[in-house]
């Protein structure tokens, strides 16, 4: 922190104003922390879980909140956290239950008062019983489509609501980077301009809309000069608990790791630039067509 | 009829195989109807009742279908009904309730047997103290976003998914096209690549997620080689109760009247060719990017 306090007092020296408008919320003790505050929601396993665990190694000075719907239950969280102590801080966030996110954004406020990277990691694709990627409009079912809705879209906006004051006190403060990073996990399926084999209408449906409120807000973002840039993500075909039941016709070399593709998209999300803001990414930097 | 059975005969002589693949559901009473049959579902009043009203008028030989929520209370709907007598077949329908959709189905199946055209006209963007048009993230509401989905996006792929046996059935016969037109009334600021002035989420939303499921059953008709196009149409900003309350800031000759917005999407209905399946067309023709 000396380090910070100190470049911020300089700051501060050569050009009040600009702290002033930076770190409007610096009632909180510690705005700015060196190697940053990053949140994770949708942590407990596949890419999330990996994220948190890149962020934590890669970074030895940064501090990483990780949400889940089930703290107890996340086996690879609470490994994480008897190994990385207090630079990991679990907290309880259910997508579909608005209150367990301001009550993230609140807790948050309380220990950090900032954020310099939030990563919607969640999405629903298939749920046994519940929710079946469909092969026919024949078998669309609204509930399906009002569920991977709730989840995949609503759920990471609201996050990035409540999160919002922080994103904004955080901007790019302890990072390499000028702005705060919004990343929302999307997917080339969600393109509409891309969708050339049909199917998966509440997964597609849901995905689009994501990438239409997410380029919604980062036009917000910039209209209003927040150091944030809203940026959306497609991991690639990743070997995860999602993509099982649909791996039989993936070449082996195109199903990804969870190694790789984080690491890909980490190279991505710690390169971002303010122009970058309300962009649409492939793993491997390409821009995917809305 | 006289006209469609010759023509219906004659291709028989020549292609036995065309007719049995284009008349599959033959075991109806009547399915080729000379001026075809249409449906236009949210026809209470706007846009969708200017539809039904140039239907009826421009075409004396078709038969109209028109859906709304409230057939009693559908006051221009009844001043139609008093001056096209069993042309213009009104329905209950409601969006949110798909029992009613069914039961439409099931009528028309009836009553027609086939369909050669489906508007979905119905759309909200505003609702006195239940939905506002967002102005800033900060004033997102979950309950917004998922009404919004509901009417704006699956209401209409639940219509086109209840009534896609009959629009098989009907194709172009009875009309100028060699296809059954879906046509979606979908709006520019669906448009996630025409985003700039951000706002408004849960209605851009609904619609670039309406945009993806059409296009996602566009794929499904195309595969099966199914006689239908599916379409989206931005109708312009039309002097409605849905645009009222934002017409200050339109310039006078930018606001059309519902008559030059139903003239100029009907020519582009009328004109709907296979290749156009999946497209998003504004009232002039011009294509609008996804
Ligand atoms: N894997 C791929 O090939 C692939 C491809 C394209 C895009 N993506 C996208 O990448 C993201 C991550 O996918 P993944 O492969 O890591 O999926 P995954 O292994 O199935 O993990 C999904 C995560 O989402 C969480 N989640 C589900 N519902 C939630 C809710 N209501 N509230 C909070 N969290 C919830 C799950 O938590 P629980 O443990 O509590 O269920 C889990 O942590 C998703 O957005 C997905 O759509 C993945
Ligand atoms: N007007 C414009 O400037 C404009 C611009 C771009 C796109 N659009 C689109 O064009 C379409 C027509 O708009 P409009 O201007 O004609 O709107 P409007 O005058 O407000 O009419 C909306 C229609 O939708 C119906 N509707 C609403 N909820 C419904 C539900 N749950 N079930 C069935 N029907 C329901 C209404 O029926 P009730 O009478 O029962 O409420 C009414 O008939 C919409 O999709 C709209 O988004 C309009």
């Amino acid at each position: 922190m000396v380090r910070v306090f100190l470049d911020t007092h300089r700051a501060l020296m050569a050009n009040p104003m600009r702290l002033r408008l930076r770190s409007f919320a610096s009632s909180a003790s510690a705005l700015n922390w060196e190697g940053g505050v990053s949140m994770v929601q949708g942590a407990s396993r596949g890419i999330g879980l990996e994220f948190v665990k890149h962020l934590l190694e890669k970074n030895e000075k940064g501090h990483v909140i990780a949400t889940c719907r089930n703290p107890n239950g996340a086996t690879g969280l609470l490994e994480l956290k008897n190994q990385f102590a207090e630079r990991l801080n679990i907290l309880p966030l259910d997508l579909t239950v608005e209150s367990t996110i301001e009550e993230s954004a609140k807790s948050v406020t309380e220990r950090y008062g900032s954020l310099n990277l939030l990563i919607n990691a969640s999405g629903i694709l298939s749920i046994p019983n519940v929710l079946q990627p469909e092969t026919t409009l024949s078998k669309l079912y609204k509930s399906s489509l009002m569920l991977a809705y709730e989840v995949n879209a609503v759920g990471p906006i609201l996050v990035i609501k409540h999160m919002w004051p922080l994103l904004k006190a955080g901007g790019g403060f302890g990072t390499e980077r000028d702005v705060a990073v919004v990343a929302n996990l999307s997917a080339r399926v969600g393109s509409i301009g891309d969708n050339r084999l049909g199917g998966w209408h509440s997964y597609r449906s849901s995905k689009a809309a994501l990438n239409q409120l997410t380029k919604t807000i980062s036009v917000e973002f910039a209209r209003k000069k927040d150091p944030i840039a809203c940026i959306l993500l497609h991991p690639g075909t990743v070997d995860t608990d999602l993509s099982r039941p649909f791996q039989r016709n993936v070449r082996a070399d195109k199903l990804f790791t969870k190694e790789f593709s984080v690491q890909k998209l980490l190279n991505i999300i710690n390169n971002t630039k303010h122009q970058d803001n309300g962009k649409f990414f492939a793993w491997d930097g390409q821009e995917i067509p809305w």
